[in-house]
């Protein structure tokens, strides 16, 4: 522990953390103020893709994209660019979640460099990519599943890589299993389930745009 | 330097690896294998393809997956296995080429978390998916370009998180500047302009094949 700074709660125990201020806002506060957010979205959303005269699919997905993307931006992003969010004294809700989130990760707070890629690379490319599909599903460009294809891939690298660096250095970096389950594990579990979902089915739907294309021009090509 | 080892070559030079054992293949031999190998699987391949009466593009297409393929596959897929490649003293030329290339990037040596992660995927996941591309591209299969844009955008995102997380760490792992230029950037160099060249091709062959899709099926939709 550095002279004059707070005990940190994160694993392992001898990072330092100069500065380290606690947490002030409570893990239901954070997460109702998450949970507000997501429903609120989805709310406007789906008002939003209902007068677009949108399949219930779409409209699913076009709240996915959003959600997902914000989340990317604004959440993710704040991360990024704010090397010394475990030092904000302020209260502010970012800096709450990533100090709440590292106790599920430390690697976080500790700034390892594999997480801070994968995370630069979500917030700066995925994120704008992510309302970019919003505006592509929405006015149904040729460019829909190819754009969602390539997100849900590079969430799917990302997190493979944020699991096998965190195995590869041992995998010890929560503060106990109830934050390893519900934080590490269960909080990325949707970006694990969700862009499979999406990238097999848009694999099927560009294959399948193969398939008639090749059935249309056949007659003229042999 | 531990006890009865060799002084490694290396950047850091306080970097530790027990027991290691000094190159005893040349640059030049080691290159001139590679080469060799390069030039009689380009010959087999436009041989091969030539049979199968694809145009050009597709030609250098099989020639490329094929290449990318085998050196993921046995060049990376050996690095990956083989924790303690500095070790050997057989002059296997698998582990004179990864002793070789630490001196561009000593975290090969020093079996850094985000090079075996993303050697790893790689090996694992884009070499097998590489092979599968020359039988798509041979066999005019329907998922032939969605394949070829999920294996480039894997390789754009590993050798983004393998840029970016050497740049975090200090960007201070070659031996010199030579090695730096030759090795950590010359040799990647192919990795991200192909790659690129290949996910926007597909992205244009992929939206087009929409565009005509919704063509088609206009009339009767609307």
């Amino acid at each position: 522990m550095e002279n004059g700074s707070h005990p940190h709660p994160y694993i392992p125990k001898d990072m330092i953390l100069p500065n380290y201020v606690p947490c002030f806002l409570s893990q239901s506060n954070i997460l109702s103020v998450y949970a507000s957010f997501t429903l609120i979205l989805f709310s406007l959303t789906w008002i939003f893709s209902e007068r677009l005269k949108k399949t219930k699919v779409d409209r699913i997905l076009i709240f996915w994209w959003a959600f997902t993307g914000l989340t990317h931006i604004i959440l993710e992003g704040y991360f990024v660019f704010a090397p010394e969010f475990f030092k904000d004294n302020t209260g502010f809700y970012l800096a709450e979640v990533w100090k709440e989130y590292s106790k599920g990760d430390s690697r976080y707070a500790g700034r390892d460099a594999a997480v801070v890629t994968v995370e630069g690379l979500t917030a700066v490319l995925e994120g704008p990519a992510s309302l970019l599909a919003v505006y592509a599903i929405a006015t149904g460009k040729s460019y829909s599943y190819i754009l969602q294809f390539a997100i849900s891939l590079g969430q799917l690298y990302g997190t493979a890589v944020y699991y096998i660096t965190a195995i590869l250095e041992g995998d010890n970096f929560s503060t106990n299993s109830f934050y390893y389950y519900s934080y590490y594990i269960g909080a990325n579990f949707s970006w694990i389930v969700i862009p499979s979902i999406i990238s097999i089915r848009c694999w099927k739907k560009i294959s399948a745009a193969f398939r008639v294309q090749s059935q249309t021009k056949k007659p003229k090509l042999r």
